[in-house]
């Protein structure tokens, strides 16, 4: 077993603090990783404040997370001591079903493994990135390219592939027409992998706020949402929709931005019902889609894809004593674009 | 001008009653047509009601129409005088638009020209199929091969689009599972074109009492909604589900039987919002969409297709006298599987 200094909730309510965790001795397949920068993921405070569902604490979160690999098991064979790895949302799946051996982990018809808060297959309780070492099952380990900034590639393991998923799953590319509703962690990610895929990119955001960097980041057009005329205006005009916000919204109003065959895929996750009129979708025989993480494999093509795109994540780097301080900033939607823990500042616990 | 008689509902609240109507002159790319049967669809009863917008009475109905070419304008080229055709949903569309250049005019952004109730280019209101002939420019009118029996064909020009297009939009053949929801006019449409394509196909009714007729038509599964347990056991299970049924139901539960990047597809109108939590959608990376008959030239591929295959509807055929009669078993579901009217039996109006 290793001990390693972590941050962890205590309970739904309280401030996140440091602690110690456990992890597992390395078994044949798992790789033992010195965690160096950890993304902060709006999930994770959803999470540890069980807003979606009850959890066991304290409860390490984090599951964007990039390090260098420490040691492995003698029968690893895809990962070596001293290479630039990365995890990101979930750790295993079940591997036997119908969406697992389709190599689609992610839709593990049992539940994958989830890097925090899941339950692992040996009973446990999974802890996330806020720590200095992780140890996980080689495959799901991912490899992350060297000409990504160390610091940056950490987002890339969750809102990098959430966004990058669906762009590649409804085969965005020159002459797609794609909108991005909101320009968060996962909106500004899906604008420059959208934009390096070479389709016409269109920021929805509530206000013109972030106008200039979203232009930068590759968008052709930015609108507000916050006036009325802007969705009428843009009234048929999108192949395909990616929406990341987890807010309610109108699904009518928004949907019929879509132009013949056209797709609105949530990968923003309202916990509340959302009313739609089937009417909406008569029209262009538009569909409704949701899109979650993505498999190891493509995972493994979005690295390679930034890599060779030169994207990364526009990043806040914070020690882990601002951790609290950054929470309440997400929740506030200040953060430009996502913040990353540099795990070299977790203190020791008292 | 042809004064031809009709049957029209004079108004939203009275019956049907029989009465003449006028059809213009044939334009140089116009075709007549006496026509020879009607069917009678549900959205015939929706729209002479009010109950889909106000419209302008009297109004005749009916898009499910077939019948012999009497004459043909002098630019006419793709049909000629005696040969069998049909018509359906609509008479015209804008021809200029994104979706009407692409060849899909049942999605014209301006609206396609509706059989009945529509605007036509010239500014008058059409009228529909409850008729003796009607003129139609040549483009919207289809070839009903000979082998279709003739009284039957009558519905594939909705209930046999409306089915057969997302069938194939979403490439339905060998190994597709589908299930069809509904077994009505649309839904026993969609379970022998399903099956004559190769899927396995499983219906869904409310109750397993029209199950023999179902497993004739060539479902291989047959179960019945009202059992709570249904929709469980079925999680997960289907590629498409084609949902026909226009009330209300519950769409995460329908939703959550689609297997990895199934579809769930309405052609069933409910008009109230329906609501829906996205989470159902992120499991197995789901979609929800909508389909509204179908091009003209997949009407042809159907039409054509059901003739290869010997398809054809299920119907009672009637006379015009009991044409409200018929409507009043339509709205109690009491109909195998389609009404259609004889049109030689029109009477004249007094």
């Amino acid at each position: 077993m290793y001990t390693v200094n972590a941050y962890a909730a205590p309970s739904a309510t309280e401030p996140l603090e440091p602690t110690t965790i456990e992890r597992r001795d390395l078994g044949p397949k798992d790789v033992l990783i010195d965690i160096a920068y950890a993304g902060i993921c709006h999930s994770d405070i959803h999470t540890v404040r069980g807003e979606w569902g009850e959890i066991v604490y304290p409860q390490v979160v984090g599951h964007e997370i990039v390090g260098t690999v420490a040691e492995v098991g003698s029968e690893v064979t895809l990962h070596a001591v001293g290479d630039r790895v990365g995890v990101g949302c979930m750790v295993n799946s079940c591997r036997e079903c119908e969406n697992c051996t389709a190599g689609m982990e992610n839709y593990c018809l049992k539940g994958n493994v989830g890097t925090y808060a899941g339950k692992d297959k040996d009973g446990t309780i999974t802890q996330g990135g806020y720590a200095e070492k992780i140890v996980v099952v080689e495959d799901f380990v991912l490899r992350v390219p060297e000409s990504i900034p160390y610091e940056a590639a950490a987002p890339l393991l969750c809102a990098g592939i959430t966004t990058y998923s669906p762009l590649a799953h409804w085969k965005v590319g020159p002459g797609s027409r794609v909108a991005v509703v909101g320009l968060g962690g996962l909106g500004h990610m899906a604008v420059k992998i959208a934009h390096a895929m070479g389709a016409e990119v269109t920021v929805l955001s509530q206000t013109l706020s972030k106008k200039e960097d979203g232009l930068k980041m590759g968008a052709d057009h930015y609108y507000a949402t916050s006036d009325p005329e802007t969705l009428k205006n843009l009234r048929n005009s999108f192949d395909l929709i990616v929406n990341t916000v987890s807010a309610p919204l109108d699904l009518d109003a928004y949907l019929r931005m879509l132009a013949l065959d056209g797709t609105m895929v949530n990968v923003g996750a309202p916990p509340e019902a959302l009313p739609l009129h089937v009417f909406t979708l008569f029209a262009n025989r538009r569909t409704f889609a949701g899109s979650s993480i993505g498999s190891i494999g493509e995972t493994q093509e979005m690295l390679d894809f930034c890599a060779e795109h030169g994207i990364a994540p526009e990043i806040e780097l914070i020690d882990a004593s601002q951790i609290n301080e950054a929470y309440e900033r997400v929740l506030k939607s200040d953060v430009r674009y996502r913040f990353v823990i540099d795990t070299a500042t977790l203190a020791p616990a008292n």
